[in-house]
């Protein structure tokens, strides 16, 4: 499909704001996703309010996207609303755990993808926002999430203001495996990221970052240990307060 | 998009095999897929081969088009690869925590659901199996995952052997919130499962299953307390097991 292998994430966006009925067309698209047990155990927080963009875009490390795009999407875990009605059935629900959490992740990943491919068959731009797990806590404040909702993950939409080419990757074989998982040799892993280490990308970041290889401008610049460390521990921390784990 | 909004999982497949180009396709799309960082922290495991696709069959409750379908997929988180990279290069990787099995999980169910797409939109049928976190512990077994490596979600890919009914969805206001997230009254409970109740469907689900409701369905006989808490528990253990929690 022509709009899978065109995707690259957009970070400028046109100041136009997205038609009521594409919007639709994409939340739509959403729930047409797969979930565990047709039970939809997540919701999409829809923010098109420039003040509540403005709070969020802390929790992004400021990226101007998320204040500048016209649409900010907050993928979510949630059991709280299937709870609510098992609790009106007379069920006894019992959501609150590692298993429902992934199960309500999983969704909202789904979620989450179906609205990226439709937004983009409708000449949108789309991007992810990782920075959803640092800071969930902060996301749970604005977005008023009640217990039994964590956010997952975030969608930018919005009309691009950029064309940037499309992204490498590593060759398909680094990622696929045959019938059973084969052990990478030394030999492997340089060929694998061979063309990748001798990018003039990778020339580029080696001379802003003096960093003598790109593997350590990721483990020292971009997503160091002691970062790895502390966001797992607010999440697990979020995981605990929003009723996901003991 | 009329390939998101023609989706139904299909449960019967022909004993009919893919053409390598069109699997091809199909991984290659997986790949297009936004990942964190573009580190690919993810890989895909197609099992085609009998003899392993039976021996998954159990992990997936012997469902029938485990080792009927030609091809399943199951995806992992993975840092495995990324961290070997970094050890060959001299960088401290370290992606042994809740954070990186997050944004694996993140990765790797985004890639599923382009594959999924692309598979659907070449005429094949998906069905993704939630059972993978429930037996995750002898999945890793079968598929010899090293440490590092932990599944995450599958899916089953061939040629449809029936053509169900596209699946009901709640009212797209259940899911969607305005800003922030509203609170739900029993008003709101109620309204929103209203046709889900009264469908021809749950008449026949209540009527099998001797309960008075269709949430006592979901508690009692489809997710049980005592189920969540078992699989939650043994997929912690894989989590530690596998490198992705202390």
């Amino acid at each position: 499909m022509e709009v899978i292998n065109l995707h690259r994430s957009i970070r400028k966006y046109k100041n136009k704001s997205i038609p009521q009925d594409i919007l639709h067309s994409i939340l739509l698209a959403a729930t047409r996703a797969s979930n565990t047990g047709n039970m939809q155990v997540y919701s999409i927080i829809v923010t098109t309010d420039q003040e509540i963009k403005d709070k969020l875009s802390p929790c992004h490390f400021g990226q101007p996207m998320v204040t500048q795009a016209p649409v900010v999407l907050t993928f979510c875990a949630d059991i709280n609303r299937f709870s609510k009605w098992c609790e009106l059935r007379g069920a006894q629900p019992e959501y609150d755990n590692l298993l429902w959490f992934l199960n309500g992740a999983t969704d909202a990943v789904l979620a989450a993808q179906n609205a990226a491919l439709e937004a983009e068959s409708q000449g949108l731009g789309i991007c992810y926002l990782g920075t959803t797990i640092y800071t969930a806590d902060k996301i749970c404040e604005i977005l008023e999430l009640p217990k039994g909702v964590i956010p997952v993950t975030t969608l930018i939409v919005g009309y691009p203001d950029e064309q940037p080419e499309l992204t490498d990757r590593l060759p398909l074989e680094a990622v696929v495996h045959q019938d059973k998982y084969r052990a990478y040799t030394d030999q492997d892993i340089e060929n694998l990221w061979k063309e990748k280490e001798a990018s003039e990308e990778t020339r580029r970041l080696l001379e802003i970052n003096h960093l003598p290889n790109l593997a350590r401008i990721f483990t020292e610049k971009r997503y160091t240990g002691k970062d790895n460390i502390s966001f797992s521990e607010a999440y697990c921390q979020v995981m605990k307060k929003q009723g996901f784990l003991k």
